[in-house]
């Protein structure tokens, strides 16, 4: 780098900040690791995906562990053949929920919860690509996750009222209203109803509509643009997008203005000025 | 219930915790049981349904009572005779308005703030129907309900700028735009123009566009299933949508957490199981 | 006015409270009043009017002046030349950027955050009108307006991530999710690709779509409108959107009680009571 680098010192090497997805065996989803991209599939294909008490452990510390990763920039999360998620299992979750005391049901949806804390406190952005059925905690996956591009046939429901159940499971009175509008958030939650993948495109659930054989593709594609880009920065964009939920503007601004001035000290910026000035076109580094 | 019901015990029967809305009679509006949903309907149509001070007390005095309320599960809200409401009265509560002092001006805009405080307190969900006229206050029942049935001829306008006030009434600059995004409720308060059936579908602000003869019956509908539904679950969905309002995502996480850890252990939630298992559909209690 | 007024005392004369931005003259970006709408105008069109250290501060200046102004009911921005801003110049303000120790990082960060929160905190309605490049900071000063006419040819892209940078610039995280939703500014935050006309007219960042020719006639028509209502309570409109960003609904409900009951002692709310019942359209003054 040039001699006007902020910090050209030796990359961050502390010893136990470091963590490496290589070769990483996943037990319970699918765990593939290409171009700094994480494709993680939920793969119970016969049973359209659902999730499992084991499955939403590893998922969890998978997420956990991402801040650490060095070998990771984004996520893909994406389902075995042509459904994204059909949600907690009925059999392997809901039967066995219904014999439990309130401390057990408690440290449940603690740990629900604490997936989609994971999922949005990891800084690898998440794209989703979504075909077929996407319900119940499988339609927060989607929710959670910062991207999702999804097929016109694909059936979004956040269908916990069928199961007697509240909307408000793993966040979604207070992400999904962010995304779609408190009006639609509300019929999708008290309803149950689906939601095609035209009425989630248009109402920005969806940011893109793909065809079924290329949504994985697509997302990855969208990850691997990601990946090749100022992943610092990327990782502060997710962090602030999350900070800043339920700021004032005043308080917004100023935290927008120590997380930049940080961004503005990271060599990425240097290398994308310099690149510019010598009419190329930037290699980042991430750091 | 089978055995593994969490709380089989009695249902509450405390004193004092229960009303019953059977031959309750309105005088400043109409009222109908059936189905346990309630109708609420706004009925001076000669001159569009305006509200006075008097109907005003009415309605909050009704929505304060509904928590209580055993034999009613959702509301419908509708104006006679194809308008909704057509706002404040101009000569009933404007022109008494300038005469007050401050104290009574205050006095006034709480309680007209209250109503929509009791509409979005009640547990129940609240369908507006919404055909012809929408405006001012009447605009802000519409906004304050949790779901919104229009047509295409209905004209929804925010126009309190119209009469010398700022756009800031009954919750507008909070709630319109949780449901439309900021620019678009900016344009309508600043400028008191109607937004067009069209338009209201288009953003989010009606869930469903309805033929004018259809929009009650489709209202009435919607919120028929919403009763058969398991409506102690649904009740906390509304107050988590509003709880939730500004918390960080962090806290929604725990909120969530908590609120839905209650609702397993409800016997709709064991209904819901035991029906599934036995390829039944469920039939819900609310407890 | 009539015996009814509330408080028919003379206007407000205090010394030190009041500005005139009659004969101002800007020396860095374009700047012209007529029926108290103010007109600013980027006008650098031959590097597509990119902001400027200087540029900054006197914006900045002037937006901050204009809650004492007397003369001013509205402001237009505009670019000069068929492109509304550029963004932060590259060899004036990034290549400098690049040589700044943390402190003058964060003294840059601040002061271009004290921009927006100047452009919020002016009691005028900002209108943008918006063709051709709309980028980086030039997209921050559209989303930081209150109204945004565009033309489908414009290009509103948040390039942040171009340059290295994260997509938490100038309150970007917090304002332009409560825009467009959560999903779609994720998208442009990440990607830094370009929001086409079509989108932005979809997604709700802009409020009309219209001809290049008449973009900023358009604008100039809506801040006249504006101008000729009760400005004191539009500003009470416009504080009020800013000031319940983060609140809960209840608080909401009470700050808007009170903010209206504020509006409801201005002769503006008389005089159009009076004029209704005349039967005539109201005149009114801003008090």
């Amino acid at each position: 780098m040039s001699s006007s680098s902020y910090l050209p010192g030796k990359p961050d090497q502390l010893p136990g900040n470091h963590l490496s997805f290589a070769g990483y065996q996943a037990k319970h989803v699918g765990f593939e690791l290409q171009n700094k991209v994480a494709t993680i599939t939920l793969n119970r294909p016969e049973r359209k995906n659902p999730l499992t008490f084991e499955s939403y452990a590893e998922l969890r510390q998978l997420f956990m562990d991402l801040p650490y990763a060095d070998d990771v920039s984004a996520v893909v999360l994406v389902g075995a053949g042509e459904n994204f998620c059909s949600g907690g299992d009925v059999f392997e979750i809901i039967g066995p929920l219904t014999e439990l005391d309130m401390p057990s049901l408690l440290r449940f949806t603690r740990m629900t919860g604490d997936l989609v804390k994971a999922m949005r406190a990891c800084p690898q952005p998440i794209i989703a690509a979504i075909d077929g059925v996407c319900a119940g905690a499988g339609a927060i996956l989607a929710m959670a996750s910062d991207i999702r591009f999804g097929t016109e046939r694909s059936k979004t429901a956040f269908l916990f009222t069928r199961v007697g159940l509240a909307g408000c499971d793993m966040g979604a009175c207070s992400i999904l209203p962010r995304i779609i509008g408190q009006g639609r958030a509300a019929d999708l939650l008290y309803s149950g109803r689906s939601m095609s993948g035209v009425e989630a495109e248009r109402w920005g659930f969806f940011n893109r509509l793909c065809e079924p054989a290329e949504v994985l593709q697509q997302a990855q594609h969208y990850a691997i643009d990601l990946s090749n880009g100022p992943t610092f920065a990327h990782g502060m964009t997710k962090k602030m997008l999350q900070q800043e939920w339920s700021m004032s503007i005043e308080q917004a601004l100023e935290a927008e203005a120590q997380a930049q001035a940080i961004c503005m000290a990271t060599n990425d910026f240097h290398r994308a000025y310099h690149a510019f000035a010598a009419k190329q076109k930037p290699q980042f580094e991430g750091n």
